[in-house]
């Protein structure tokens, strides 16, 4: 019979440990909660909601639920220095559309969202449902992932 | 004699495994350049710079590059929002002063700024050296820690 108190033969290398505790996260496990403006809003309501939730992404979505847009600090920064008035600029002119956002699924795992962040020079990636609303396929956003979710989960790894 | 190939026997679990890489895993080996500004700038010439080098805070520094503040998209945005001229208002009287600045030291362990990094609910660390100048202590600035550093080196450990 062989050892079995502190022996682990599993033929993987720390590494491919690490890999593997890795790979069964998923974004689920680590979203936060959304935070939503409505389309109707202008963009100070949206700056007024950025500092109000302390984040640095806001979703803007449609009845329902449904993402329509994303709005950064830097857009906002971007529109704060346009000479307009915010109080009148619809947040819908100052975000970005889409389908020119990176999206997340809830089950899809935490590293290829990861991924995301980094390959697209995100800091947050809205995490949705697929709906089918008159034929026309939408997403219901239902968490948000951002680098604040992987950092706060390396350091997880790290204490576990 | 006992297998070697595809054994371990560590007498650690696969979570301590983890634990030991990370922590064998300095600020240097991850960090980034520091985007610095001169102290004599103002609020729109920090915007300016905080868009050219597309980032999220930017340090200001003294003569000889020592850390005399720091300031993020969302103190600019505040700042912007102030109804002030940008161009005549002194970005350091909308940064963040010094001692009230989270810093790094280069041979940290990654994990311990990570930490800082949730705990003091901050995007970026900037990583100094401290020199001694006319006996005063000054942080000259030699990096920055970012949640994107992190993020990156999560998706290399679990790629690894």
């Amino acid at each position: 019979a062989r050892p079995r108190v502190g022996y682990y033969h599993t033929g993987k290398k720390p590494t491919e440990l690490i890999a593997g505790i890795i790979g069964n996260i998923r974004v689920a496990d680590v979203q936060s909660r959304p935070i939503v403006i409505r389309e109707t809003c202008s963009v100070y309501d949206a700056i007024v909601a950025i500092f109000t939730e302390d984040v640095g992404t806001i979703v803007v979505v449609s009845d329902g639920g449904f993402i329509e847009g994303i709005i950064s600090r830097k857009d906002l920064l971007k529109a704060a220095m346009g000479g307009k008035n915010i109080n009148e600029l619809p947040v819908t002119l100052a975000m970005t559309r889409m389908p020119n956002i990176i999206l997340a699924a809830a089950d899809e795992p935490i590293l290829r969202a990861a991924k995301k962040l980094i390959s697209h020079q995100v800091d947050s990636l809205p995490v949705v449902e697929m709906a089918t609303v008159d034929q026309i396929e939408k997403f219901k956003v239902v968490g948000r992932i951002t680098k604040t979710n992987i950092t706060q989960l390396f350091v997880n790894l790290a204490d576990s």
